[in-house]
Formats: C-alpha cells, structure tokens, sequence
C-alpha cells in the first residue's frame, strides 16, 4: 500500500475518465461443494466479454479473513486506508439517512428502549415498535430536550433506531457509550475514553449528552415500552482528504442508498441524483459522463438478496446488472473496474471475509487468461490477490493520470 | 498483517474446531530439471482428495527470500509476527531440552571449546566431545560454580552444547555474546548492548555471567580439550500473548519434539502427551478432541529427511504421514490447514526460504481448482502466496471465530 501523500505528489492531470461498477457483496460461494457460486451461476455475457479483455483477481478488502462493514468496504475500495480512517457506527447511521453531517458535528446511534421502575433495561429495542411511533417519540424530544449553546437534530431512522447529532463550539468525541449491551442493568453514563486526545473537551461534550438522557429519561416517562434511550458510536466523521486533493479526480457517486451516497461524500465525491433503479443510475451516468473524471456507481441488490441466503435471487440481480454494462462501455471510458466492497455469499446470508472477484480494464491492462467475470477465472488472473486500497493507483496508473516516482 | 489487537477486538466465541497438520519443511525442490518435488512424487491420496475440496496457495514464512529458522516459522504459521517476536539462541536451545523456562529467566546456549594456554580459543566445540563427557563436565560445574543470590541450571543438550539458565531478580538480557565466533583470540567479556532498555539491570548480568565464565574457566583448567565454556544468544523468552488471548482458543500442540512443544507454550498452548510416533500423535489428537479449540500436530522427519538430503526417505514419509490424514478428517473438524514452517529440499540439505504449499479446508473455503496437495497444484491455488501470519485470522474466518470490522 502506497500512502496518500506519496500519491498525490505523482498524480498528473488528464483528461482521462475511470468508472467504477461495484456490485455490493458481490463475491459467493458454491452451495454444493463442486457447484457454482453466484456469480458463475449467473449469465452474464457482457461482463464475460469484458473479462476477457481485462486484467482479473480479487481485491483483499481489509487483511487476510477479516470481513468488512460496508464503510471500511468502501474506504479501502476509494483508495483510503479502513484501518487509518475508522467511520464511527453514529456517523454511518447519519450518513444513512442523508443527513448533511458537519466536521465538527458528532453523531450517535440511539436505540429506544425499556426500563423497568428502578431504571434498568428490559428491552434493548423497546419491543420493536413501529417507525411511526418512532416519529412521534422524536417529535416529543425535539420539543422537550434542549442543550444550551447546541443545536440538536434528532432524527428517526427506522422501528427503534434513531440518530442524534450534537452541533456546537467544543465538542469533542472520543467518549464511551450508554448501552450496557445486557439487559437487567441501568444503561451507563457518559465518560470520555482513557485515551481521549483533548479529555476537557471530552469531558464537556459527555457532561452535554447525560444532560440529554436524563431530559430524554423524563420526556419518555409515559411512553412505555419506549420509555428510555440507549446512545452508542459517538463520533465525529473522520478527517478524509478528499479525492480531488490526493487523486486529482473530479469524482461523482451514483447510488440509490443514502449510506453509500454518504461515504462517497466522505471521500469528497458529488453525489448526483441516482433515482431508484439501475435504469435511473444509468441514465446519470450517461448524463452527467462530461462534468466528472471518476464515477463511482453503486448496486445495492447483491448484498441485499446475499443477505438474505436468497443465491437464485442473487443470480437473478447479477444478470439484470449485466444487461446494463453495455450502456457504461459505449461512453469509451479509459478505465473500468468492476468489483465489490466485500462479498456476501447467500451461503452464510452475511458479509464475509472472500476476496472480491475484480477486473480492470483500460487500453493499458496487460490482459491475461481470465475469460469470465467469476471467482475461478478469477483465481487464474494476473491480478492475483491484492489489498482493496490499491485498487485506485491502479485505476490512476491505467487512467495515464500517475508520473514516475524517481528519476 | 493485521496486528493482534485488531484481531483480538474481532474475535468471537465459537464450538468450532481448527486443526493444524505441520509437516515441517514440506517444500520442497525437484532434483532434476523438470523432474518432481518430494511431496509431488509422493504417492498422497488422502491429502490429494482434501487438496481436491479446498483452497490451496503457498505460506511465505517471513518475506520473500529469507529463510526462517524454527522458531520464527512455527511464530508465524501460529499468527504472531516472527520479526518482532524474537526468540534468542538461549530460550531456542533451553525449549529443546523441556527446560520450564520462567518469564524472568536468562537463557543461554554453551559450548564447551578449547583455549590454549594464553587462553585463546583453539577449538570452539572442544573437539566435538561425546555427550557422556558433557554430562561429567556439566555434573563438574553445577558443583564448583555458584553465583550468590542466583539459581543457577546448568544442563547438558548434546556433545559440546550445553545450556544455562539463571534465575534470580533484578536480570536483564541485551547482552553481547562471550563467543569471538573465530579461533586464535580469547572469549569476549559480556557487556550490555548499546541500546540496552535497562542498561543497570543489563550491567549486573553482564558482571554475574563473567563471574560465572571466570569460574567455569577455573574447573574446567585440567580438562582438555573441553577446559572453557563459550555463552551465546542470551535472552529471556519473549512476552508474547497468548492464544486464548489473542485468538479466544483452548489451544493444544502435538509433537514429539521438545524444541516444538515448547514453541507451542511460548504462546499458551497446552502441550499434550505426544508420544513418540506418529500413530502416537493422532492417538493424542483423538483423545484430547473434545478438551480444545485449536490442535497443531507436528511431524518432524519431513524436515529431518530433507535436512539428509535424502529425497526419496523424504518422500517415504511424506507418504506415510498421507495414511495418517483421514483420522483427522474423521473427526469432522470445522477447519483443517495443511502446511510447513518452511521448505526443507532436499537438494539444498537446509530450510529454505521457498513458500510452503498450504491448503486450507472448510465449509466456506471457496474451493478452487487446485486437484492434490503439490508445489505444482498449489501454484494454481486462489490462495496464491501469502504471509504465513495471516494463516490464523484465516482459520478463524473460516471457523465463524471473527466479527465483522466497522460498521
């Protein structure tokens, strides 16, 4: 892995363009030992032809057997280092519902939950209720809840989840979190880490959030089963230079999910209007192909049918997002890859741990034997296995847009 | 690499069960141009058949070119970086003897030598006396030499070698070597390393090893050849984590070998009653099948053939380890890795530095196409070369020991 810094000083203009497919989770495996994985399963004669031009592998998204979170999926997939740059779970679920997060905003994941009369948790979840009682419960705090000198912005996410951002001079994350992750124990207070790098300001911004539990606790008295909140992952978003400053890369994100929006605006990409299907991300791409020099477009559905240990429906989407890779190719882009942030094989109906199977193609590729997009063409690849995070000096290289390092 | 505190953070508990089958120095190397390697020439069903339904590459045991001695290829095949877990000469040879080295012990290999009669070393290994006479000369000085406020262990290893170990407070190693390693010039004094953490505590050993040297010189003076001791590679045993803290696994080792066992209790397993054969070890793995998370079975005469140079005696046991294999398979282990700690050609006599065909089974493996367990078939293998240190997050992977990282 080459650091940022070394990068940037080699990155030269151009007037190349890199389009990145990424199919969320899309690494499988066989179900039946000897049998086919997702992928190979899938007919996907547009992403063969490609293959057959390009150079293939797998991109290793973390280290060896460590399965990623979709935010260092995609950090390591940018080109950013997921063990340097941490996305706090506060600061992805706010991404997640599109929220305009500041730097120097902190945000919290928050659970409504159950306490009995001495205040100990009974249900970490509130019994699930539903997203509209989730709306009113928020209501209810945005009225009764104030902090002074902080602007707060609480915001339902779904069921039992909400975000709460805290927005002022001063604050500082580095703190522990109030859900006791057991159930017959009153939730926790507020304290900043050991190793917290600023402990006043630290201090201050925990004294700040137990200041709003305990208004929380005495706004949802009556609101029982919700009638308490548990707050964790609170931080502020990480400190990413930005694609522009490090790649020289107008960049652009076409994604239906705000999360993923979110991460790329984390990295400094436009998100641009994605509409819902992979007709609409097709047709941004197409219209806005002029404006960037990077595109990054995102499908959820791998992941999601993945997920959901569904391997036809899996194959169902990979042949639907096949029939589009055409459109992305008659734009003559210089550089393609197709990848994934992770794998999801419906086997284990989570993310895991397998190398992502990934081509690239350019004019300059050195294509090698790979005549399909699969994990065994794959694995003949002249990519081989490789970190995730070096993926984007290989799009830059490939893209003519990298100087020689030394004379 | 990940580092251990990233691992430990991810680890979860499990039921799941990890076998490690060790032949040391596996690799191997045609004798003729074109012709096959130890292990390819070997007639291995049973690891053919597992190779057939996993996934298969080659370990690299520290990085590329370097050959590792023992104890930094087992550190690595166990998941701990053999560059900074370092074990000295002294703790090595005291492991090879089941000396119950202690956290605080100083270690040191001896070797009985000849000086003349200015005291200059003439011979460094005394003529290369029978171990009877180093058991006399050994009895001679636990007798005559005594350090005050020091346990002093004076024990025999074999012909001229013999290792020391002290025991008391207060003692510190980072000490130069009393072995000038040339003849016709007297033993080196023992003094501190420059960059001695403690160079008081360095000091005080420095002046009890002298002492001990000084005295060991004296009741030796009438015994010819054998009438000096030189000391080398003075440490204490390195402070590594366990694997039940690292890693959360019951872990036990199974080798004949004293030198293997005690590697293994360098980082916290169990060394279980081994035997002496190998029907004796898969006895053991049977019976202690229930007690543990993680087994490594060690074979020795892999390497010892190959250290012969003796190709076809290393091919026989190869093929007699093969016929051992399906009793580990019988156990239904949720993980089984095939590996070395190194290469050992025969046509080199030596460890090597060449990468150690590996394979790796288990229900998530991604089995590639890869069809019996050879330098060759591993070549093919989607594992492709890979850090020996990043075997056990693997295993873990694929054992559903490992959270996800990041959200």
């Amino acid at each position: 892995m080459a650091d940022l810094d070394f990068i940037r000083k080699l990155v030269i203009p151009a007037e190349s363009k890199i389009v990145f497919l990424v199919m969320d989770g899309i690494g499988g495996l066989p179900v039946d030992e000897g049998g086919p994985t997702e992928l190979e399963a899938a007919h996907t004669p547009n992403l063969d032809a490609l293959a057959a031009k390009s150079i293939c592998g797998f991109t290793i998204p973390i280290t060896p057997g460590i399965t990623p979170g979709s935010g260092p999926g995609h950090l390591g997939m940018f080109g950013y280092d997921p063990c340097r740059y941490v996305i706090g779970r506060g600061v992805l679920e706010a991404l997640g519902i599109d929220f305009d997060l500041q730097p120097q905003d902190i945000a919290s994941r928050g659970n409504f939950c159950s306490v009995d009369e001495e205040g100990r948790v009974t249900d970490r979840r509130a019994g699930r209720i539903p997203t509209e009682k989730n709306t009113e419960l928020v209501q209810l705090l945005r009225e009764k809840v104030h902090l002074s000198g902080i602007e707060l912005f609480i915001e339902t996410v779904k069921e039992y989840r909400f975000v709460l951002v805290m927005r002022g001079k001063g604050l500082a994350a580095d703190l522990t979190e109030s859900d006791p992750q057991q159930l017959g124990v009153p939730p926790l207070p507020i304290r900043p880490l050991e190793n917290a790098p600023d402990p006043a300001a630290s201090q201050k911004t925990a004294d700040l959030v137990n200041d709003f539990i305990g208004q929380a606790r005495e706004a949802l008295e009556d609101q029982r089963p919700a009638n308490m909140i548990l707050l964790r992952g609170l931080d502020k978003r990480p400190a990413i230079p930005s694609m522009r400053e490090v790649f020289g890369l107008r960049a652009a994100a076409i994604a239906v999910y705000p999360m993923y929006r979110g991460l790329a605006k984390l990295v400094g990409m436009t998100a641009l209007p994605s509409g819902t299907t992979l007709a609409d991300e097709f047709d941004a791409l197409e219209k806005f192909w002029p404006d960037y020099d990077f595109f990054y477009l995102h499908y959820k559905y791998t992941d999601s049918r993945g997920e959901d240990g569904d391997f036809e429906a899996k194959v169902a989407v990979i042949e639907e997002f096949d029939t589009y890779v055409p459109r992305a190719l008659d734009l003559n882009p210089d550089v393609v890859i197709v990848t994934g942030d992770h794998s999801t094989p419906a086997l284990l109906r989570a993310h895991s741990w397998h190398p992502v199977p990934t081509m690239l193609y350019s004019r300059y590729c050195r294509c090698d034997e790979a005549r399909e997009y699969s994990e065994r063409a794959c694995a003949r690849g002249a990519l081989g296995n490789f970190a995730a995070v070096d993926l984007m000096p290989l799009a830059l290289a490939n893209a003519l847009r990298l100087a020689k390092f030394g004379a």
